[in-house]
């Protein structure tokens, strides 16, 4: 049967390699982000079976009307990947309460607007799967990193309140801590002359999110980590 | 010579024993809450040595004027203690995304607030002292308090950020993982019948928050935890 | 190519299930076990690419002729799975040391021998992967499971220290944490009446082991978690 | 009234500091060592309140008599302090499996034959308190510090299951992360010019071992970390 997912917070990195991933794999998949023009040109590359939605994700009216798109296209909601996010690197002495508030708006307050439509869907079907996307900032607060690292974690204990509420009802809640950096078109051009070793590669990221979408209820994980294999921690 | 503190976020429990605390260690004393009358009272209790200043902590300009009578009163401040709390006991099938913000807003938002308030002073004298009051649901997200689980994370990531920001500038910070329920009056009230053992007793704690202060910052703590002996964990 | 794996600690449930898996996923498979008995049951189920090895994970020499005779038969090891376990649940004021000891001579001092083992193979020839077996006692203490607590611990502290040496020399060091009880013959007929919903199927336990012995060297995963979907926790 | 307290594994670093502590704070003290020339040593300059009682902590009869010793001179035991330790830097690549078994013996071992003693002591009174001295690698495996990892966690998995059986009973089980070096007259002659700041004061480390001690039962700590205020972490 096909699957219907959304990934919310989709950009030239990990969430086009999950949106490929997922339509691979037989999936039909909405895409959210604010910038149309890259969601367009991501789903052309994809084909039928994805469908670009410009969505502001901390627009409660937006990710409603977002959702209402996905289902009127693909059908109910199966799959959610709550990947937006953002975060100045400053710190205390740097940061603005409004950059704060960004941070955590983007991250936590779009993932509950996202996952409270998702869950309705589930809800009334037969379950579903929701992904969190975190990083080591989620479980060490970062110096120097503020807004990232209260949005991080505020992200975590999100997902770990709601994998317990929605485990018993069929509701598959996960949280992907990603340690160093991905490798994307940009990160490549800014630092052409670093080893491709210490990168994370984007599609190696999207088979373990798969992975976790096909996990049999009776041994579901919430949490795991991925680093590159040279990655210091 | 005599330290200022401010504890933003007090209420006839763990805040009025803080505040009772530091007063007799020798410390003048800003206290903060939206409540005049409670404040007024706790004051009055305390003596010359304690000012209730009644404040939104999610307010900027509250806060700015806040920390402005705190100073006039007993000049730069020397401890902060981010003591706000709040957050419906909900999970995802029940919050509200303005109780979701709420929470966070209370606890995260205001301490930010207050934070940076304090630390200007700080950065200006010799260091200081800025304690966050966490919860289990703080390292725990816990099922059906999603807006709290949240919350407390937050800070959390904060706490941690700060404190390696922070530390070699001579500001210690820390953060308290409280474990259980405070013995307040209005708890006894509720369940009269309940065995004492069973509370954590709000000056107990406050003699934990005064070794925080008191260490020598050659080996300042970060975090740690309090519950009763009793307590299941 | 056909991958060579050892499992030490084969017992008739995730053991099973693992070889089982292992096997159909192309692999020839080492049994390590104490009984023979049962090792020669499986091994036969299993066929041609299975060899039961009756082996004291504990007795260094044991171990070192164990090794040997897996490769005499499918060559130079690639994967290890660290799954002896032992532990009597008691606690610290009914434990014996013997007992004590016992649990951290099969749980980690096993592993450690295996390890070794494996490792000249896997340095020897492109990298390899060693997955430790971990419980929840792992991450969380567990009052009067003092022993068993103890020693899965120190299998964690293990599993972490060795990924941070070997992750750069091509070797993925996983750890994972179970909680909950795995459904095997055994434990059903103990509790014929319990929900099916409350056991972690071990075949699907192996898929995830499975999917930590594919993962691309660029995202590997130190440690996941699994537990059935209404496992409290 | 006069508290007996136990420090096992006592040098001339943060065992001494913590033996000057007790005492000024009125406790009589036994001191462990396998070396009976310091032991003798601190013992003299601590007075009449110290005891100095060569011991080796993996050796049961050398550990139930050290305790009589101690017994007879200052009486029944309210207060142990697990802090013997040890494990050389090697990683899986470098280490022997008896250096592996020795880094376990010293601190998990040794800490649970001296508090099986302690215990029946504490339960026969009016409960105690027990301290294990742990450090970073208790929570983070340290890549090429196998021993010391593994031994450190099997401490602290002893430490969490402890508090959870005895704090019922009134007994206090604490674990401390000592993160960076302590500062001992040996450390500053290998590093004459490193900067102060940079070690951990061994006498401020003892005033938060002394105020766990003095930490009411309503509001125990399980776990605090220790730093100096400049460490990287």
């Amino acid at each position: 049967m096909t699957q219907t997912a959304v990934i919310a917070g989709v950009g030239p990195g990990l969430g086009a390699s999950l949106a490929r991933k997922f339509v691979d794999e037989g999936c039909q998949v909405g895409l959210f982000a604010r910038s149309a023009d890259y969601l367009e040109e991501l789903a052309n590359a994809l084909g039928d079976d994805a469908l670009g939605v410009p969505t502001d994700v901390t627009d409660p009216d937006a990710v409603e009307a977002g959702f209402r798109e996905v289902r009127d296209a693909f059908g109910s909601v199966d799959i959610l990947v709550n990947h937006a996010s953002g975060g100045s690197w400053t710190g205390l002495q740097g940061i603005s309460p409004d950059q704060f508030e960004r941070a955590w708006r983007t991250s936590a307050y779009g993932s509950l607007l996202c996952s409270q439509e998702a869950v309705d869907d589930m809800l009334a079907a037969d379950g579903g799967t929701i992904i969190f996307t975190g990083a080591t900032s989620a479980v060490r607060g970062r110096g120097g990193a503020l807004g990232f690292s209260s949005a991080k974690f505020a992200v975590r204990g999100m997902a770990e309140s709601m994998a317990r509420e929605l485990g018993p009802e069929g509701i598959h809640v996960a949280h992907v801590v990603i340690d160093g950096q991905i490798e994307t078109p940009e990160v490549r051009e800014l630092q052409p002359d670093r080893d491709e070793d210490e990168y994370l590669d984007p599609d190696a990221i999207a088979d373990s999110y798969w992975h976790l979408v096909t996990q049999d209820r009776s041994a579901w994980t919430l949490e795991l980590d991925v680093r590159p294999h040279v990655e210091e921690f």
